[in-house]
């Protein structure tokens, strides 16, 4: 049996994007999210909760966090907040994602090291996903940079593997770079993988499941599900993008 | 004249570790802070607000943040949240920082490179330090490695300065490592400089100043001061504590 891999629906909210029959106002974003969430629950296997999106409203954005985090409910849910810093803040952070708002999966940023990451890894039962290849333009800054032989992003993916802590490790591989992934799949065949950048980004589904080659993976899409229409029956256009995108995701 | 490097005080909230007359509750946050900020506010050149410790108390630490941004008032406001990711993210955290919490300067992570930061340097008027040679242990496994015949980290320092946007560029570079601040420095004379570390992790004042000769910085003490003691004196301790780096810092 081959695994296809699953589609996760990014929460990114932007007031200025929403269905015309919201008002542009922090306040539309949790009912709008949970719209959302209620209509792609049956075709969605996990929800990416952005962070930044929320803290852009400050207090009426923290305030709709916690609405559409209990709006996910118990599907699978990541937290996508790529923190990473000295031991001591990292498990401040860590107690954020995984016991203030129960994460089910978090982000982290690898630049500091084993010591920034390892307190989200003391969460047994839980998953971090370590940036590796990301999908934005500036991966090539120094992700790509040539270090002891090979690219700095699968040293970092070798090093992340052998830090301490029962929590599951997973990586961050952008859809815009298929060859790559299907590389980081030969290398990495068990590596659960969180692939971000398909759809608006210009990542595309059927090339994606091609290189990942029937590995765990979930794939990301944020903004062609949540802004798939402008009219009140955006929550049913964003389920049929959704079915579309796992449609492709699982006809490759 | 020689500059002497500017004391900035960490606001890193532990409610384990608060003086004894303080609930240990995250309503305790904004008093306490705010105490030190008043006891400091002559001695201080800066102070430093890190996200994480209000982020780990949900709802009430976002209060306490709040708060604790108007007690530092016009002082110089760093917001230490170590924010990247790809452009329309590091856009809404670059909002978030600048607009919501009116700060001055804030810390990014630049593992995902060019367009990952330039939504913060997009804000004239601002200072964005980008993480360079970090304090902790964790510092040797990425920012150590040699790429293109020098270590990556200042392979980091020389990409970000070649980055787009109007607003002041800055490094962090930990206090645990002088040797490396004196090439950084002799390298990077106008950079201005964050150096957290001091205190608690262990960096000696004036080993900094001397490996700083003089350059643009900033050394940050955040437990050192907060944590110097637990009586109902612990803010006239506090600016003793301040007092006695600053003149380590003056004196090297």
């Amino acid at each position: 049996m081959i695994v296809y891999p699953g589609l996760c629906v990014g929460l990114d909210p932007d007031i200025l994007r929403l269905p015309a029959h919201f008002s542009a106002d922090p306040s539309s974003v949790a009912p709008f999210l949970t719209a959302i969430v209620e209509a792609t629950r049956g075709v969605a296997a996990a929800y990416k909760i952005n962070t930044a999106f929320f803290e852009q409203y400050g207090h009426l954005g923290m305030d709709a966090l916690y609405l559409v985090r209990e709006a996910v409910g118990d599907a699978y849910c990541i937290i996508d907040a790529k923190r990473g810093d000295i031991g001591n803040t990292s498990a401040a952070y860590a107690r954020s994602v995984f016991e203030d708002l129960r994460a089910d999966a978090t982000t982290v940023a690898p630049y500091m090291g084993s010591d920034s990451v390892e307190p989200f890894l003391a969460y047994e039962g839980k998953r971090v996903y370590v940036l590796a290849l990301t999908s934005n333009r500036g991966s090539a800054d120094f992700q790509r940079l040539q270090v002891q032989g090979q690219p700095l992003y699968l040293q970092v993916m070798q090093t992340a593997l052998s830090w301490q802590g029962p929590a599951e490790r997973g990586f961050v591989v952008g859809a815009t770079h298929p060859d790559e992934l299907a590389d980081i799949r030969r290398l990495f065949p068990d590596a659960h993988l969180l692939i971000p950048g398909v759809g608006a980004q210009g990542g595309d589904p059927r090339q994606i499941s091609q290189a990942n080659a029937g590995g765990s993976a979930l794939v990301n899409a944020s903004r062609s599900i949540l802004y798939a229409d402008q009219s009140e029956r955006f929550a049913e256009a964003a389920a049929e993008e959704a079915q579309q995108i796992v449609l492709q995701l699982s006809n490759s």
